[in-house]
């Protein structure tokens, strides 16, 4: 039998994730197993707790990785906060908001939303007026919004989420590592990340972290958590204490990649990765403008790491995209829902985000452009 | 900062999962990551599942690793299978039967069991006595119990379920690779599997195949899968068809994994994987019985993969598996729940079963139990 993985084309990642993996996250992806209740693997499960508590700016005890992928984490947050009848505001700018409101009302949630233009940021005038007129238990906000390259006034909702007294979750999948986190500061109570983003490593892991008031609701809740594999009742006895007891035998050799890729971003410093990553979307930017192509979002609420270019008109969208990776070996994402055909989402995230890099999309757009 | 996965010593994993790892497994985890919806990345995909077909012994169209561990697996198969009221049987010999009864029971199944001791297999017999009496929608039972070393007889219980009109749903997260796996022959609608055992890959994926039947009830539910992450009506349209619409980012170098477990599968031949963890387990058992110690299950059904051995009269559990781990850098398992204390569990799964690794641990047991 042929083996196809002997046939995998090294790509440069620039589309709206998995990003470009460092060496050192590869090295440890492949480091020999060993078992999940090994002292010294839970050696490592610690540190992975506290670099995580690091970059995500917070202090919450309950901080660990889910064993999944970015949308488990959304899943994790809902399912063990949402009590049948629960009411839930969801700000919606995109498809991680619309995401959100399904997995909420799956949960017998009564979701309530605000939608905004896809496109254009979360208003917090408009969040302001929601709040006053009805009582929510969880306020719920994406950080930047993949499918726009939107980023979302997390500090302003945070301070009008905590006047209102509800708790508050944030998206932070593709924030985490290419702009500022500050789980703290904002007030957040429930928040996820992914580690195939800003983080650069493979998509299987949902970063996660819950605040005390957020444990508090979780451990007086009526019912038990109505998912097994996800409940953080049982999951946090295996992350903390003396005991470590067995749940579901954890993602061993994905931990150590996630291990080294927060160990990469606390080496470099996150802000000095942030500073990267927007000085990689500004030459981008440039770039595009040179070719005659606008981003799609307004200068304001960009998002470095996702950037939404505005298809020039007479452009094909797909032919493109597809010359792109056959011939020069690079990704880039398609528009979604109402943005289909209309944006491209060009990358840059974690490693991805360096000069020669956004050289060399420039310079193959450029050669896809002409013909 | 120092590097914890520098000092990662190479265990003989001999617990009940993880097992040792192929070194081409390794391999295919370090290989560059390429998008989720790279045609490339299509292309293994469809291998991945053709070959879990192969190894599963069915032609399921349904068919392809869930983005979680074994336990995602189990919560994959109730949750989108149980509806409210749902009538559910467990038979339950073990811990993996007693969190099938939790999973279910969440998802507001009406949850009946029959229990068998710990460490005997469940028996067709009573099963017949339950089935005549009540009508269930789902019958499930654990193929190979990890927790104390039975093999279920997973064809007899099936053949009563298909008479019964019940869909059959079996846990083959241990037996996998290391006795054989025969899902139509059986008549099982809904089955799932664990990475981390016989195929020697890490955890992190639920390999997972559902008859026509159950995706027959899956498509006549009255109300949304209540999981969002693992709602295989969505999930279906990222594995199969032409669209192949985006769910959720698969975790890719995990699935590059898979793939190189299955391949190695594959060419060693499922039934010369068979006879290698017959020969170990044989070997085992006789150089165990050497040293004066017993085997807590019956011959007539006792896994090849997983030895569930009796403790010996004045040996200390904790210390000895401690020193195993310590000095000779072997892993075996402890005794879960009423086990606890009473039996070690010495796995033979995948890579590790093979007769120099018998050999080593035999000696080293020997030099703990002298002691």
């Amino acid at each position: 039998m042929p083996n196809l993985l002997d046939g995998i084309k090294p790509t440069l990642l620039m589309g709206p994730g998995p990003s470009c993996v460092y060496d050192e996250v590869y090295a440890a992806l492949a480091k020999p197993t060993i078992g999940h209740l090994d002292p010294y693997f839970i050696k490592i499960m610690d540190a992975v707790k506290d670099d995580l508590k690091a970059v995500l700016g917070t202090s919450n005890r309950l901080t660990m990785p889910m064993s999944g992928t970015g949308s488990s984490g959304m899943e994790t947050c809902f399912v063990n906060l949402v009590e049948p009848g629960d009411k839930v505001l969801i700000l919606t700018n995109g498809v991680f908001g619309k995401r959100m409101e399904d997995v909420a009302g799956r949960l017998g949630a009564e979701v309530d939303s605000i939608q905004f233009e896809w496109g254009t940021p979360v208003l917090p005038q408009e969040v302001e007026k929601k709040l006053k007129g009805q009582k929510y238990s969880i306020v719920a906000v994406v950080h930047a919004e993949t499918s726009t390259g939107v980023r979302n006034p997390v500090q302003e909702v945070g301070d009008l989420v905590k006047a209102a007294g509800a708790l508050y979750l944030v998206d932070c999948v593709t924030s985490l590592g290419g702009i500022p986190v500050r789980m703290d500061e904002w007030g957040a109570d429930a928040l996820y990340s992914g580690t195939q983003k800003c983080l650069s490593c493979p998509p299987g892991l949902a970063p996660l972290s819950f605040s005390d008031r957020a444990v508090e609701k979780l451990k007086a809740r009526k019912s038990k958590v109505p998912n097994w594999y996800l409940d953080l009742t049982m999951i946090m006895n295996y992350w903390e204490g003396n005991t470590r007891a067995y749940h579901h035998t954890a993602p061993i050799n994905m931990i150590y990649g996630l291990y080294a890729a927060l160990r990469h971003l606390l080496e470099e410093g996150p802000d000095n990765a942030h500073a990267r990553h927007r000085a990689a979307h500004e030459q981008l930017v440039s770039g595009l403008e040179k070719l005659g192509a606008s981003m799609y979002v307004d200068k304001s609420c960009r998002l470095p790491m996702l950037n939404a270019v505005t298809i020039p008109q007479g452009l094909d969208d797909a032919g493109i995209r597809g010359r792109l990776l056959k011939e020069f070996d690079i990704e880039i994402g398609n528009g979604l829902g109402p943005l289909a055909g209309k944006i491209w989402r060009i990358g840059l995230m974690g490693h991805t985000a360096r000069p020669e890099n956004v050289d060399r999309l420039l310079k193959a757009l450029t050669a896809c452009m002409k013909q």
